[in-house]
């Protein structure tokens, strides 16, 4: 199999090449032959290219079998103003792959209990994955500026909503078989459609999933409420962006979840959810887990290797559970470098 | 003192009849006179007028000192493509009285943080205001609406985000001088407007307030991790939505939190910041507190009583602190009802 390995900026060097090793542990010994192809996005493509996503990059992308990102960012290319920003970078790959769903699992371990701000008894038992539409809504929409006002337009199609509410309503099925949409449709006028689109959907193609409406100022509360009430949680774009981190905060740190991108054809783009971490890159410390968990995903989604998936995943639940803490996860001074982590999922 | 009560739908008129005996318990121990003034808002005027905002409620709350507010909404009114919906009248009356500045303060209690999700060690000592603009952004932008296509038009003027940064700002000066300033300045031209003009404010006019930008998805984290850090939160309207329903988690219940929305004018809007509880209505059970509290930012920043706003908030404290719960914030079995609680206050 061909992967595309795209490091980006700040620790994502650091955790893809992690993620890399894992992937070549599996590949020996499950007797696979994995190429990794490394090209530039981001920061890093600004600095030697000056575009965020070099055509090179793209055209990797395209004829790979997956994508494995690292993180873009960084306030060297932060100034608001700049005319080329890392984040295009990425926003410009999920656009030009067509990866319109972005899964999140959020299934936060016992061992990282301690590590999050939730009271561990409304943990126990949570198991929930956010489909967050990824190449519509505001981020795409179009952007104007003058000197005294900005707009950003927030617009969705049918037929966007339709194929994100499939793939969601695909994978409640393979789980418990529940969905939650989230919209604010008592304000928005997308909302609304996608309150009515959801609904036909679900009704129509599969109606062996139960559904269930939530405005997302509720929704914000509920994830930490009830976390164990949700399954599958399927939402726009924006909307998406801020569950997800705050659902992130369930499992003890951000350096623990993975994300898969996938849309209807064969590549998938597989990227922690956290960033770039300037402030602790090239130092070693930075959590691999959440790569190394993106590529048990890619491993899953991308090259359907199931059972290799799962045997990644198993490995990083049982670091986790031996207490293998990088910094994010550990208590003072007792914390392992990105490497001996990686190691010991090796 | 003329004030105007909109019962508004739901719990709506059990905690707005609970806040208004408080007022007149202020009234008569401070030897004020205040008179109530009802009117319709929400699914009641629909109902009634076939307008959520019928003109005789908008005329009174312009000629008012105060107006406090229950809350809208509820299923017998949301069809998602009803021509008049709850939530219009709601949004109608802040943009016609222009009230731009929606305070949220969110001081977790003690004896609630048994009733939140998060850590005790975590709240202990959480005191943050956040201020959502409330008459600008993607609730009141153009919408569009065809067979396969709908679209919200998110829009500011540096105008708008000034007036509302500013306001912040003075807030902030009055507390511990600390300013966060929430966006999305990696993805939306909007953010990066808010960015630039929040900077330019603080830097000409405040320069003695400590300012730091947060992107919306790492506040949605670091509002849950440590919200200790924070004083003054400033933000756009839909990120503020979210933002405030999630940070009342803090706080144990919804229940707990008031909000008061203000402008350039002496009239202020007050009302809790939970919505229209259909499922408990009219049973009495209610919790009071969040309306209760209301009316004390009402005292303070339109009627400028501050010794019996301080007095009512005390009050409150103190019933809190005898363990005077309602259900939601009561173990199985001990909770008071809507009266009781009311009772114990005065
Ligand atoms: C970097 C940024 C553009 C991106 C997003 O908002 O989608 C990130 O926050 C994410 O969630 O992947
Ligand atoms: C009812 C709804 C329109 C409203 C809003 O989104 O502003 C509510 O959620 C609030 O926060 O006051």
């Amino acid at each position: 199999a061909d992967i595309v390995v795209l490091p980006g900026d700040g620790i994502g060097p650091e955790v893809t090449a992690a993620a890399v090793q894992v992937l070549l542990a599996v590949a020996k010994r499950y007797g696979h032959a994995f190429h990794f192809n490394e090209h530039l996005i981001g920061g890093a493509a600004i600095d030697a290219t000056g575009e965020a996503l070099p055509a090179a990059t793209l055209e990797a992308a395209r004829r790979a079998d997956a994508v494995l990102l690292g993180a873009v960012g960084g306030p060297k290319w932060s100034d608001p103003r700049a005319s080329v920003r890392p984040e295009q970078g990425l926003l410009a790959i999920r656009a030009a792959l067509g990866l319109f769903a972005n899964l999140r699992p959020v299934a936060p371990h016992p061992a990282a209990f301690g590590a999050s701000p939730i009271k561990p008894h409304l943990l126990n038992g949570v198991d929930l994955l956010v489909v967050r539409e990824l190449t519509g809504g505001v981020y795409f929409g179009r952007r104007e500026r003058s000197d005294d006002r900005a707009s950003d337009l927030c617009e969705y199609t049918v037929a966007e909503i339709e194929r994100v509410v499939r793939r969601a309503c695909e994978l409640a099925r393979a789980r418990r078989g529940r969905l939650t949409s989230v919209d604010k449709a008592n304000v928005l006028e997308t909302s609304r459609l996608w309150r009515e689109v959801t609904t036909r959907v679900v009704r129509e193609e599969y109606p062996d999933v139960e559904l269930e409406h939530q405005l997302v100022d509720s929704m914000a509360m509920h994830l930490l409420a009830k976390p164990r009430e949700y399954d599958v949680i399927v939402t726009e774009n924006m909307f998406g962006d801020i569950l997800t981190d705050e659902a992130s905060m369930l499992a003890g740190s951000l350096g623990l979840l993975p994300s898969a991108s996938l849309g209807e054809g064969r590549v998938g783009l597989y990227e922690p959810i956290h960033g770039s971490a300037p402030d602790i890159a090239g130092r070693g410390i930075a959590n691999p887990y959440a790569a190394i968990l993106s590529a048990a995903l890619l491993l899953r989604h991308s090259l359907g290797l199931d059972a290799e998936a799962a045997c990644v995943e198993d490995a990083v639940a049982g670091v986790l559970e031996a207490g293998v803490f990088t910094a994010d996860l550990a208590a003072e001074g007792r914390a392992v470098s990105t490497r001996e982590a990686t190691i010991a999922v090796i």
